[in-house]
């Protein structure tokens, strides 16, 4: 398989954030994401109070490593303090580096 | 990105068991999941009876990796005999260690 | 955790096309696999037409390394010009290595 190494960057936030944060990942970049319907619990940005079981979405996107640092950057700065959400990274295989 | 490593645990099983599951997450350690839900196939348990097309369940955590092994270890010994459920592990990287 | 690693395979496509593909899944070898619906945006095939938000299907399977290329060969040669899909490999920790 001639893989090549990119970034996969897996978002879990409210339901609701959903318009917002497709508009923020177009714009810095991401040339596409997957969404599933998701629920969960978790802790609650820095106030740390239990979300209880909510409506949430969790979001995959498929980028670059320098993509994946700027979309990082951003939803720490615009998100974390006041929304349910969290972020993790991983390095995944792709076939087509030319599409992410 | 100031990044730390924490284990990503998949458990896909019957959807019939959210609710026990979620319990024993909570009681081992677990600081938040997310719950999605979904269909498959796969062999079950010891007996290898085909599921057939089924409503199961696709439950993701992220946390440190003495509660990954607490939890994997949890579901072998309660789980994996009577249920169709497999569970996987990978590294990721998340920006605020300390919610996991 | 006494485990063995697998691949684990993720393909996101047209939500048209799981009936197709599933059967390819298990005539590849694929012990089992996990389909969630899923919505997104991408680049379509090799005219890079915009998808714009539709309704996918988000696909895993965990295999070994054999398995997984040969699926990833196949779809590549049956479904990447005519379809949108994207295609992503990691490797995965499992605890029971002969289910998969």
């Amino acid at each position: 398989m001639n893989a090549t190494t990119r970034r996969l960057l897996t978002i879990v936030t409210e339901a609701a954030l959903e318009q917002l944060l497709v508009k923020d990942l177009e714009a810095l970049g991401a040339s596409g994401y997957t969404v599933t319907d998701a629920r969960g619990k978790g802790s609650r940005g820095t106030r740390n109070a239990a979300w209880g079981e909510s409506s949430n979405i969790r979001v995959e996107i498929v980028c670059d490593a320098a993509t994946a640092e700027a979309i990082a950057a951003h939803l720490q700065a615009r998100y974390y303090a006041h929304y349910a959400m969290i972020l993790f990274v991983s390095d995944v295989a792709v076939l087509r580096p030319e599409k992410f």
